[in-house]
């Protein structure tokens, strides 16, 4: 639930308010309904996802600049949006995806972390710009500090004229009484030595909002890890580890309305109506802007269309992966069709854009995995599959629906807590993704590295090159989100296909398989090792039975070590030579 | 250098400025070199520890609620002390460690890292009464909000009293225009939206100190542990590690000078003389106080060679155990005496108890350990010895005594910074103490239970019974420490002592010698493997040669792993079913 009201609060800033909480909600829960019942893979999130939201932000900067309708002009690219989108269904495009490798997988995943962690980062120190702070406090001189209102001394021409239109006597006003909102309003002065540079200093909400922001955070993955800890019986702590994120937001609003400092609040309109009132349940495509904005808009609709193909499709090719052992059948096609039929009715509705989410539907497919109950100590469970159902799909959003009615609940959640809880799902989210193990490899000496498959077949040069330019491809792909041109970005996100397959000719065809290869990890080692086994198995056999004295073999360690290494925990002890 | 200052800060505050950085400084360097030149074992650093200082702030409060002189006071007692240390020493008392066991060793060390982490996070809290803030504030009616001085309305008899005294005259001060020192001075009002109970609220700086303190913690903490990581040679990480706290503090204060909150600073004086003007740089035994306290004072000065009898041999045990395979001879005696000698120098020069202090000393000769240099990757370097001189010592505590004139630096480090390595130590010094694992115990089902050695040979429920015996006699130091009759607080440490030989009619003998045993874990349970192995391979040689195809033995762990998880790192993965 937090993730998607997180997305329509900063939908609601990308857009100054033009989507905000209540249609995220709403629009989250029509969407994800339709496709939990009509999608051919049920089992996939949609949400508001990293690279669509940058493109809606870059919309509205442009729309901003020229003078456009933002919310038709969204509407326009959207309904193109689904055509294109219909049209790919139509045209078979989905079979494409076999060009969509580990490469080009993981430079967008990594992509989508960046931008959860820079953003919440980013929000966190726009608040110092919303909650200036006095840097040169003298604590004794708090009797003589200040900030009034007073009539500006030398008003501006731009105040005359704006008075003059209001119908303001600026002498008629008392100004020393006028609140700051109301000051603010009527271009008033602040004056004092408790002044900031645009109203007054406000004490403490900013360092307020930075401990909540830091405790969300670490109190999070605290909880999250709880799950490995060896306190508690196991039940107690899944339970605590599931419900890390929520125990999370719950005690942080607690404290937060114990302490009553007034940090920002979820803003959340207490009727289920549209957020702002220029706006209607329903959106006219052309609307205030001119006739061809109609068809020019085909032209950025046809890079969303390229952000949300790729969407959709990585996540598909993730869920889909062999070692999830899903029984029933895919539908790529199907997929893409409901997400471009429900993309148009969201444009309309000027609802957000829900596209599959990566992240969320690794997470609920993990919630659904089905082990087998092991009885002997020490024995690893067995995976047997994934619960496959439209259930639990069903009733996220059925829930997500009703969370509209909670409102006078929601209001009470800080913002920093949701910035806090976006940090840690980025940076969480990182863990799993090969190529940031293989840029820690930069820092790390080759006596500490871990032992990773692709470092047993390809040199570690050419494993630095590969990075490298999965690195610079990353970079690339930021400083144009950053730039001028940033509403070309969603080519770039493409360019990565073509990107890799010009590294054909740099890597051999062997060291891609071992680099750019989507079976995990472990599963490899293990068939690897299995390999060995046999072969040195074959070869104890011709030799006959080895004599080992059982002595001389307690003291040698011929445990498989290298399954606890590449879990990353064992690297702590391993030259701790206390 | 920093932990006497913060003690030194803590000094002050417990005795109201009397004792404070200046005179720690000198106290410790002055002390310090004379140990480490003349004492038996010169790898001990004194410093002024836990109960010590617990005791002298019970002293200091019973002072002043009987009106006695706190410093000549203390004179009288330290002289006593010194006297009776001295005393001890010709009777040959230091024989008695043999009495002192892990129990009363352990239970002493906790003591001290709770009173560490207490006064951390005590102090802390105590910044909440110092910098008040405004719980309600309405931000936007912020152009309204302020605290001035105004003459009281209704001055009570003692103000109008107080303003006679000292010839005031209210109705000439023009109050508004005070400073808060000046108004509380002259006993002004504070009204407006912005003052809480005893003047104006001080905004931001209470937050920026609870973030400065778990910054500290957290940072130090973590380059702490750097050591361990994968990143970086073997060199550099080291290097991190070992300055960790150094580094942290240096950040720290960049940062806060960077910020330029008027966050609580390290009071330090620009030149070196005493602290207070009503006192020099030595103290009359008797000065105001009544001719009775120089014998009463005996009673105390007792207590207190308690403590510090405690300190010292139980610091002297640690460090002449056999692990750390000492070559020269321990001097308990000679120690003693040197301690005995210099109390009585620091109590007539009104400067800080030094005695020995454990966890400095460990800290100490862990970083004199001298190693084997191991050539074969995956060897652990043995360890030879420790280099034992008196070099090391001499030097630190001339370091000290030269920081005297570096004050002008010292005082932009901010207190919260110095508390939060306060907790940062405390907690870091529970690790190793076994009767902190045993606690743990009880959150852990048997399963996850670490391969302990006395878990192997004394059953759950007596092992719990000893915890609990140890638990409440912490419990009971703890609120006798709090309570009125605190000043008995030593006799409950001695009584320590006593308990642990009541045990003996609860615990058999082969219990106690497993639950109460100074041997580390590690060797006794190297020894019990070796003899195991010893008895196996007698075993196997019995039956001559035991017929083992390779091939069954690659998949079965047959490593050692009680040790890796005996360092605690491995219960992250043992139950990690990814």
């Amino acid at each position: 639930m937090s993730p998607v009201i997180t997305f329509g609060g900063l939908l609601g800033e990308a857009t100054e308010g033009r989507i905000s909480a209540i249609e995220s909600l709403f629009g989250a829960s029509l969407t994800g309904i339709a496709y939990s019942l009509f999608a051919g893979q049920p089992l996939t999130i949609l949400g508001s996802t990293g690279p669509v939201l940058v493109f809606e932000k870059i919309l509205f900067k442009f729309c901003k600049e020229y003078g456009l309708s933002y919310l038709s002009l969204r509407t326009c690219i959207g309904l193109w949006t689904a055509f294109l989108c219909i049209l790919l269904v139509a045209t078979d495009a989905s079979s494409l995806v076999c060009y969509i490798t580990r490469f080009t997988e993981e430079a967008f995943a990594s992509l989508i972390c960046i931008i959860f962690i820079y953003e919440a980062l980013e929000k966190l120190l726009h608040l110092g710009e919303h909650y200036p702070f006095n840097k040169n406090n003298n604590l004794d001189k708090l009797t003589t500090y200040s900030c009034a209102c007073v009539e500006p001394s030398d008003p501006a021409n731009g105040t005359m004229k704006f008075w003059e239109v209001n119908n303001i006597t600026a002498s008629e006003i008392y100004w020393e009484a006028l609140e700051v909102k109301d000051c603010i309003e009527k271009r008033g002065e602040f004056v004092g030595t408790a002044c900031g540079p645009h109203g007054p200093y406000v004490p403490d909400v900013l360092f307020w909002c930075v401990i909540l922001f830091f405790s969300t955070v670490v109190m999070s993955a605290f909880l999250k890890e709880f799950k490995f800890s060896n306190y508690f019986p196991t039940k107690v702590r899944s339970i605590i580890s599931d419900f890390a994120v929520f125990i999370t937001i719950l005690t942080m609003v607690l404290v937060d309305y114990a302490l009553g400092i007034p940090s920002p609040k979820l803003k959340v309109p207490n009727v289920f109506k549209p957020t702002r009132d220029d706006r209607g349940w329903f959106i006219n495509p052309l609307g205030p802007n001119p006739w061809w904005t109609a068809v020019i808009t085909v032209v950025p609709a046809l890079l969303c269309t390229i952000l949300i193909f790729m969407d959709q499709q990585i996540t598909a090719v993730i869920i889909n992966r062999k070692e999830n052992k899903l029984k029933k059948g895919c539908g790529y096609h199907l997929d893409l069709l409901m997400v471009g039929i429900m993309l148009g009715v969201c444009s309309l509705m000027g609802l957000p854009w829900f596209v599959a989410a990566t992240v969320l539907s690794i997470t609920h497919v993990n919630s659904l995995k089905l082990e087998s109950e092991c009885s002997a100590p020490g024995e690893q469970p067995k995976f047997l599959g994934i619960r496959e159902q439209r259930v639990t799909g069903l009733m996220i959003f059925m829930l997500m629906g009703s969370s509209v009615f909670m409102t006078s609940m929601l209001k009470f959640i800080p913002m920093p807590v949701l910035y806090g809880v976006f940090l840690y799902m980025g940076a969480s989210s990182l863990r799993g993704i090969q190529f940031f193990d293989r840029i820690t490899l930069f820092g790390m000496p080759a006596k500490h590295q871990p032992d990773f498959i692709y470092l047993r077949h390809v040199p570690l040069r050419k494993v630095h090159l590969f990075t490298v330019i999965q690195l610079s491809c990353l970079i690339l792909l930021w400083v144009i989100k950053t730039s001028r041109a940033a509403i070309v970005f969603p080519m770039m996100v493409l360019a990565l296909v073509f990107i890799r397959k010009l590294m054909d000719c740099i890597f051999t065809k062997r060291e891609l398989s071992w680099l750019d290869d989507l079976m995990p990890e472990s599963k490899k080692k293990k068939l690897e090792d299995t390999e060995e086994e046999e072969e040195q198995s074959i070869l104890a056999e011709d030799e006959a039975v080895v004599q080992v004295p059982l002595g001389e073999y307690q003291g040698i360690p011929i445990i498989n070590i290298t399954d606890e290494m590449s879990k990353g925990s064992f690297g702590n002890t391993w030259n701790a030579n206390d």
